[in-house]
């Protein structure tokens, strides 16, 4: 029989969606399941996409421009231009979701065995994409006592060799809920001139911040790397239409775009439903994000303060995105969500969380932490951390 | 300035979409543009799918599972079925296009530096999956004076090295037209069993077949090749519907499913509203496809029959698809399919044709070839080659 790659031998099974079969067969046993363990918001989507796509008069549902519609592009440069983003229309190439962004980024810069520097805990998916592309991910430990705020910037120096192409960011951060200051990203700008490397910055959660004091801040905002940065986007998350895979790769250098808009050809284009949904997603009034934040808020802060009701438990606490890295007094965490869905509920319920040791590169590390993603409304999060603090008293005593 | 990297470099333009400035630009001063150039049908694309998109009733725009709902494929396996390919539902991972559906096939068997052999001319975009995937293309010439029919089977064995891992074929052809016979596929099934490699069947276009006395050969038919056939495909051309992006890979062999499916969760999910027009045209009436079949082979013959009555013109017929190679009478139809957008109209119209180096990848060859595309109606198809007549009579006389 004719043998699968090393690559495809090396390619992780999604850390996220690896419980699924537990998590079925809870359901199938008459269990309700809390679903913390995936960014699959509850939010509604913003009617005015929904109702351009059930508008929409098409006979011939056709390609698209391969780097998106022109209109779509000038759109979407005016909303940036609106959030402090330096980009224009030419800047832009819109993909199939964030993923394929970074795909396109990594294809456009890195060779087998580059390297790319990324702070762990880092976005499970970091690792297959890296794997798919042949480069190594170098590791650089950010710490939950610190909220996982930037590491000292001399460390990262330090992991800089000749084959070093880029530091990947995600800001704010999945699954850490850190955003970053703008000093910590001026620290970032000046390593990535002085050593000439690329900054790529995933972004797809801008708009989820929650201190206003603190402003996002992007990597094209004002920080000089018009030459080096990359911006990774997508509509999932700002308008909650996952299911729509619309992404975009942001590059003022031109080589980039250049570059990037061969990988977009060789796949012809973004599906063209969900360029309509998009487009018209941009015309969503602000009362819908306000309301969202506000919602978002309230969900953090409910869910830090039932964490901090359990012993043993240490929550870094987000500033961004929705998702929360939290310590648990348990020693493998992987082992535990999987019982929690098998032999645990508490009233006929349980949850499902996701194990941290997936966020990260270097073997043993994360494997007392797990991602909760704060996803659901906060009278399901009050329900799911109770049942998270009697399961943790019952597997404790076991 | 950071570099982009030596794959960037090399990653073709597309040769389909490069003229498109050309073409623009004709437009713009007001000529019409025959486009031959593009798989892009004018067929209309089947009610029950847009409608299904229409009428559909989503509030959360939500991720699906990775590898496609399982209803989806479900009906897709029982779509296979009828057409004598074995597939079922556990077979079958979705994908964005066959575009991902090649990407996830190459990534689930080749490791950089691999080989895949392909018999040329050959779909273009091969080319930058091979470059993106890091592995080699090994070409080996069909000849348009035998209409481009599988090259002989011990010429393929002597391009065999221990870094081969696949034939990689596309049934019916693009660019060629081409439809194996059972002889040829069971020729192709023996050398790959004898050799331990995979054998991969783009066979996006199997119903556009225009002999009912040869049928579409299905790698997954009766050619024993359970551990070694991967299909690609794709809704695009069957239902007229380019622009949803869906397509799946199939294969019997439990090991690329699972290594595929680590490369399908890593991008999270196929775009939801094409999964819901894809899985509705499940269910188009036997007569559009009658319908679709008799005015492509109408097409066909016109097409054929208007280029044989211009002088040093070779067409291969093809046997099905809807392009057609042809070899004119000009030493580079690159500058010929430029010179026809910039500098030549007849009655204000001129055509676009993609021209034929792009489709080989040996240094040198199809320089004299165009492939068309006969996806314009019978009186357009006329009215372009009387240009294109015209057009290689002026372009031969400067």
């Amino acid at each position: 029989m004719p043998k699968v790659s090393q690559k495809g031998i090396k390619m992780p099974e999604s850390p996220i969606r690896k419980l699924v079969p537990y998590a079925e067969a809870a359901i199938e046993k008459g269990i309700h399941v809390y679903q913390l363990n995936i960014g699959q918001p509850d939010i509604k989507t913003p009617e005015v996409a929904l109702n351009a796509v059930k508008n929409s008069d098409i006979s011939v549902l056709s390609y698209e421009r391969s780097e998106g519609p022109e209109e779509y592009r000038r759109k979407l440069a005016n909303y940036y231009q609106k959030n402090n983003i330096n980009a224009s229309t030419k800047d832009i190439i819109v993909t199939t979701g964030g993923s394929e962004a970074l795909l396109f980024a990594l294809g456009s810069i890195t060779d087998p065995g580059d390297e790319i520097i990324i702070s762990e805990p880092f976005y499970a998916n970091y690792i297959a994409f890296s794997i798919s592309a042949d480069i190594k991910i170098v590791p650089i430990i950010s710490d939950i006592e610190d909220n996982f705020a930037l590491p000292c910037i001399e460390e990262f120096e330090k992991l800089i060799t000749p084959k070093t192409k880029a530091i990947l960011i995600c800001n704010p951060g999945n699954p850490t809920g850190y955003s970053y200051s703008k000093e910590e990203m001026q620290k970032l700008a000046d390593l990535v001139k002085k050593r000439d490397l690329f900054l790529i910055a995933d972004e797809v959660y801008r708009e989820f911040v929650y201190d206003a004091a603190e402003p996002h801040q992007s990597v094209l905002s004002n920080f000089g790397l018009e030459e080096h940065a990359i911006v990774i986007d997508s509509v999932s998350k700002r308008y909650s239409m996952c299911g729509a895979r619309i992404g975009c790769l942001i590059s003022k250098n031109p080589e980039i775009i250049k570059t990037a808009l061969k990988f977009a050809q060789a796949r012809l284009s973004p599906p063209t439903y969900a360029l309509i949904a998009s487009e018209a997603a941009l015309d969503t009034p602000q009362s819908y994000f306000d309301d969202v934040i506000e919602e978002y808020k309230e969900r953090r802060n409910t869910l830090v303060k039932e964490l901090n009701k359990i012993d043993g438990v240490k929550v870094a606490t987000p500033k961004g995105a929705f998702y929360c890295m939290v310590d648990l007094p348990v020693h493998n965490t992987d082992k535990f969500a999987q019982w929690l869905l098998e032999s645990f509920s508490l009233n006929n319920e349980t949850l499902m969380v996701a194990p941290g040791a997936g966020f990260y590169s270097t073997e043993g590390f994360g494997t007392t932490q797990v991602r909760l993603a704060y996803v659901l409304n906060k009278e399901s999060i009050i329900k799911a951390i109770a049942i998270l603090k009697a399961g943790l008293e019952k597997y404790n005593s076991l």
